[in-house]
């Protein structure tokens, strides 16, 4: 039996990737301000002050001052109207300087956040949230400005699952810190991670061209975009959800497989073909009386059997989790590239 | 072998079905210019005098007349400039009893289609071209307010499926004349037959939920949305194509196959699982001495031995090809309902 074996598969750092992504724009940001005075610059606008988004936008930050990206601060009071917020997104459009908008989530219960992020020009919309890149994103021959990323939306993420999934269990994580996903009723229509789980894959020097991939999860933040990106790198996709009957009979057959379901563990190392990639997406808290926490994080895959069995797994936390600030960063800087060519 | 046995599928006849929307259609305006004296319009442009352009346009204001949508003809000279063609696109964009525009394509080569396509306002895009349109499609949640139709489009799903599929042959067709791929430079991203193929499904009584559906060939025209709908309708969607080492594994397990690779008779009985339903969106012209034209239209699929094997399966032609301007008229008197609705 595969969970027997001794075979150990590859496991992918997403810390370290995103590591190294971080100092080659570190490197590249240097180049863009010695070779043309210009320094990509990422505005984070946060509304109120959730303790969970505050943390968000100073990580944020932080990792924007590591890089040398500036980053213009954004802090409006809770109760700033959805009009002065979208005239706020508007001025940020307009400013050369500015090359990513970035609005935190979520926001509050007087604002609407589909409307407030459908306001962000395209060309800085860094998180891929704007329909118009989702649609682009779908479309062969349109290249989407941005790909998502975002970490906050790992929130939507399981939100969408749990709508997808119905009695799929799922815990709404904010960075590392479990919440109730009771706090969040919102559903903004965006992806995550997807932009990570593409460049480990490539990182890790595993092609897509001509493999058969399943995508478990069809929620618009991750399954649907990247079925879609996939698609688009030669694979040959299936999207399996709460809905398929047998997805382990799906799974089985795949040499690349995303796991974004949000159900913990719910792939087991028998589900997996030996040798597949394994990219797992999921991010769910279980008890763990032994933690002082009294949890712990595990992904959509039983990582300790996959480890037996795949060619290579990503864990969690440690896997996709780390690569989306720095996709944020990446988009940023080739929002500025794309500014600096016009 | 299942090419000997005496079955026979049911031959879904896509000229009776839309036949029946059509009526349907007819019955529901009748019905609003009676209860709100309003009447679904329709605008066609058409730019020049290409004789198949002229045949579609003029096919599609009888249809609209046959159902009494009032269609608003616009001629315009082959010579007229991109912006007065934009311009009276915003026009119409403006006009009140206008609920739908349709720019006949090809446009000459001064006009750039995609960009005079994209200003169609989103409301009145009736052929679904618009990328926010193909964005909302892509996402849960959010429904397109058009499904992507047009006969038309077949054009550039040939062109598509040829890009796609590399050394694959394929004939462009405008209505059933067949034109020469070269005349069509131009890359439309767009969708097509796709509300006519998931609307053969349901009327056929096929349901979708919970099926293994397979997609052969992954256009922007009709692979992509055609998988996304699937998706949403709960199938287990897998899309196969040109780059897909071995199509037939994934096509026998299919019990829905939508056959959109544009590459004549390519999916042979054999490869179709007993009972399962096959909607043929190909049309690809093939010598044929014994007509005088020299030659007919055949699907991506055998139809001859698909009847032996498939549950149900829609011939070439008279299949899906018929379904597009009903679908066409439909999306105009929705969004004539949808502007009554306001």
């Amino acid at each position: 039996m595969a969970s027997q074996s001794d075979h150990k598969a590859a496991i992918i750092d997403g810390k370290a990737i995103a590591q190294t992504i971080r100092n080659e724009i570190a490197e590249e940001v240097r180049h863009l301000s010695q070779k043309y005075g210009k320094v990509p610059g990422l505005a984070v606008v946060i509304v109120g002050t959730r303790k969970d988004s505050q943390s968000y936008v100073s990580m944020k930050r932080k990792a924007c001052a590591e890089v040398g990206i500036k980053s213009v601060d954004i802090d409006l009071p809770e109760n700033v109207s959805q009009d002065d917020l979208i005239a706020k997104v508007h001025e940020l459009n307009a400013t050369s300087d500015v090359h990513g908008i970035l609005v935190q989530l979520p926001l509050p219960n007087h604002i609407n956040e589909e409307k407030v992020l459908s306001e962000i020009s395209i060309e800085k919309d860094v998180d891929g949230f704007h329909p118009l890149n989702i649609g682009k994103l779908a479309m062969k021959g349109r290249e989407p400005l941005f790909l998502p990323c975002t970490p906050k939306a790992r929130l939507e993420f399981c939100i969408q699952t749990q709508i997808d999934a119905d009695a799929h269990t799922c815990t709404i994580l904010s960075n590392e810190e479990p919440l109730l996903s009771k706090q969040y009723s919102h559903k903004i229509v965006k992806a995550i991670h997807v932009q990570g789980c593409i460049e480990l894959l490539s990182r890790s020097g595993i092609s897509i061209k001509g493999k058969k991939a399943v995508v478990v999860g069809r929620s618009n933040i991750v399954g649907l975009p990247v079925s879609l990106l996939l698609l688009k790198a030669d694979a040959t996709v299936t999207v399996v959800h709460s809905r398929t009957p047998d997805p382990e009979s799906f799974i089985r057959e795949a040499d690349i497989i995303i796991a974004a379901a949000g159900q913990a563990m719910m792939i087991k190392g028998s589900w997996i073909k030996p040798g597949a990639a394994v990219i797992d997406v999921g991010t769910n808290a279980i008890d763990d009386l032994s933690r002082k926490s009294g949890y712990r994080l595990v992904g959509d895959v039983d990582f300790q059997e996959a480890c037996k069995v795949a060619g290579w797994v990503t864990p969690v936390p440690g896997g996709v989790g780390p690569m989306t600030v720095a996709m944020l960063l990446k988009n940023t800087l080739d929002g500025a590239k794309h500014a600096i060519a016009q």
